[in-house]
């Protein structure tokens, strides 16, 4: 028979085993400390119905999407005509349409985690995922949402990175009221010309101070030289310390209403981060964080690492007024950030940042005589009820081709349970990952592995 | 503005958060028992290239296929075409995919899980879904796989269901090679007829005895009334211990190849599964299933709880010759089972079978008095350190409002931390599950909740 050639489509991370735990066990550590902070799960559906997704005005993630079409609908669809069901984008439209659909049922303030795929025609290109997972949280409020949540978010990113164990990295807190009221002070009062202003304040990273210079000064803005050298003084201010930040804020004299708002606001959240438990040296204030987005409408977050700059902001989010004005009525304003955990996971990979090639498979039953099966599986299912995952060589094979299974399979004990043993009432551990061995009583055997195991996961300071 | 309907399609099933816990504990049981048994996680994208999706010929599930475009490729399409990509029907077929593009960087026997949703555009119906949750185990042999899996994986099926704590439950085994051998002895020599008969019997539960005799001496089989009378006597029996089952085997006689070879792996099959700790009163020999699907060749599981026939089958499988031979020329023999979970969620819900109403936030922290908000704070990070998942309530508001919300959130333990409290050293932890309330030393705190908490979730013995 002809054979279909096995592949999958390109923009897709697919991972073979061991890398699969290790991004497994970042997902799990991303869901472990949202629940730790009380989020609550949410799943969504993968297809939206097109009209609910594409709400807004043909966006750049509008012309990405994905539409899907059953056999059926496929076979009766008319030219020009957009599908019934598409996929969702990203978590932020499933999260409005939830809300919307079932506010009578949520109990607000409505702190929700949401760990899901989401699909995007992105060119293909190295690095740009067409399917990737967002780590979402989001607390919503009803009416009205106090600031202080604004500061439990940093926190959330702060338990998250800390648990994954990636080296140094800084949450950067900016506001866009402060922001805007800055600008404001400068001359320019008009919200779109600012909008646009804070985007050219965004690609500073990307584009370089010169390349920003040059357009903000060009024919499109056409601001003053005077005025840009102002604006990227002013975004190039980073703060050292909590006191730092504080008098930076303080410094800035009187200005608009919406100075005065964003500096309050800062100024609350700056200081509650640290009641929040997250040390000083793990959040900054950064004034040229804009995020792109004219939806964010306070306070904004981008997380960097401190040693890897080049891979760009880890964890976004921020504050916007309301979540879901193309469903409902009601006025949800709420705060929220998002982890592309596939993007860093091939990021991190790419850095030589992760610990791979362990797996979930914690320990490997040797097969020393056919004969002795039965005891070989009564052991295996004594470790399974100690809570250690457990395989056993179900068939005769040489003791050293089980050893090179159990060292490419990533496996850490393989227990051999040989005559010897079984006359002593005792089981020989071979610890690949230390390569050493020990022999322990059997009905000591579950708690020393745990012993060994606890020691290997023991979470960072 | 008008704003747009919010919501879903139907046949998808999207829960509240109380309900999406629980959904979720299911998930994580299955997963847990998984990785406990050595089995690795595999993820594959939820698109596959049409071609390589649908290699079999014009089957149901082919009709009830999702096909994916990007805007180009729909804005491209010509008519009659086949869009290039289409959402997963099942996780057999991508594993086969999975298994012969990396079959060169995989370790045989290939022991996978997968808890990933697929798609099928079923018709909109009560309790059928057009997108659910499949939990699936396969091990995958290269050129030849022991029939000692076959017992292993009665095990698996065994803890999954007794951590889910949902009743009585019996994993019902057959093998397909036994019934063709047993119907050759009936007569009945042809491959596709016998296959026929085994469809037919697969209906019992749903069609009743009387109309599948009816059809059986139908035109279309047109069996004698004395062999269907046989067969109907015989696909009856369910042993009712290990002894019995081995008994009804031995009691066959003499018979073809085929009766041989399906005597001897179920003999190994139902004896090996007791050494793999499964108690006799959890499986049973079954002669009547036979799994409609002719995909599988020997070893058949279905799964029934005692006292809800009326579910069905929650977890089924079998043995099957060759995994992938529509993408590669190896020989893969596997044996897999899966458990449709989104279904059985779905059905233990409506059978009343499923604790609901607990939140993953186990702890409140109240709001007492505005000035403390930093002590608060301070209190939950202590929590979340100690493993404890805490929300806080970080804005002033009536005490009993906040009881409410607890209880309305399914929050167990409100923890109030008054003057008297702080004076003192303790907290005061109200316990809504128990309707109790105790002191506690702020320093034993976080130890005295353990304790409470994994009295709540000790496993079923």
């Amino acid at each position: 028979m002809a054979v279909t050639q096995a592949r999958t489509m390109p923009g897709v991370l697919e991972l073979l085993p061991l890398d699969q735990v290790a991004f497994q066990s970042m997902l799990d550590a991303v869901r472990r400390n949202f629940e730790r902070f009380g989020f609550l799960a949410v799943e969504t559906p993968v297809m939206e119905f097109s009209s609910v997704l594409l709400t807004k005005e043909g966006g750049e993630t509008e012309r990405q999407v994905y539409f899907v079409q059953s056999t059926g609908a496929l076979q009766a669809a008319k030219d020009g005509e957009v599908p019934e069901l598409a996929l969702r984008f990203d978590l932020t439209v499933p999260l409005a349409r939830y809300v919307a659909e079932h506010e009578h049922d949520l109990v607000f303030p409505f702190r929700r985690y949401q760990i899901q795929r989401v699909y995007r025609g992105e060119r293909a290109q190295r690095g740009r995922f067409r399917e990737f997972y967002q780590c979402d949280i989001d607390v919503i409020g009803k009416d009205a949402l106090s600031v202080r949540y604004d500061a439990e978010l940093p926190a959330v990113i702060y338990a998250v990175f800390r648990d994954l164990d990636i080296g140094a990295f800084t949450i950067q807190i900016n506001n866009r009221k402060l922001m805007r009221g800055w600008l404001e002070g400068l001359g320019l009062a008009d919200a779109e010309r600012q909008a646009a202003v804070l985007r050219e304040v965004d690609k500073l990273d990307k584009r370089g101070v010169d390349a920003v210079r040059e357009t903000l000064t060009g024919e499109a803005f056409g601001l003053s030289a005077d005025a840009v050298a102002k604006l990227l003084d002013f975004v190039a201010f980073r703060s050292t310390s909590l006191a730092d930040a504080l008098a930076k804020l303080a410094s800035l004299g009187t200005g608009s209403e919406a100075l005065e708002q964003g500096r309050a606001e800062l100024v609350e959240v700056l200081n509650l981060i640290k009641a929040f438990g997250v040390p000083e040296s793990h959040y900054a204030l950064n004034l040229s964080i804009a995020r792109g987005l004219d939806y964010y409408t306070g306070t904004v977050y981008e997380t960097t690492l401190n040693e890897h700059p080049q891979i760009g902001s880890i964890c976004s989010g921020g504050r916007y007024e309301n979540l879901a004005s193309h469903y409902t009525k009601s006025k949800l304003p709420g705060v929220g950030i998002s982890i592309g955990a596939t993007r860093l996971y091939w990021q991190l990979r790419e850095a030589g940042l992760l610990k791979g090639g362990r797996s979930t498979v914690q320990a490997l039953v040797a097969q020393m005589d056919d004969a002795e099966l039965p005891r070989y599986l009564a052991l295996a299912t004594e470790l399974r009820s100690g809570g250690i995952n457990t395989e056993v060589v179900v068939e005769p094979g040489k003791l050293a081709k089980q050893f090179k299974y159990a060292d490419r399979a990533g496996i850490r004990f393989v227990l051999v349970l040989g005559s010897d043993e079984i006359a002593k009432g005792t089981v020989t551990v071979k610890d690949l990952r230390k390569q050493d061995q020990f022999e322990v009583a059997r009905s000591e055997l579950v708690e020393a592995l745990r012993v060994e195991i606890e020691q290997a996961t023991v979470m960072p300071a």
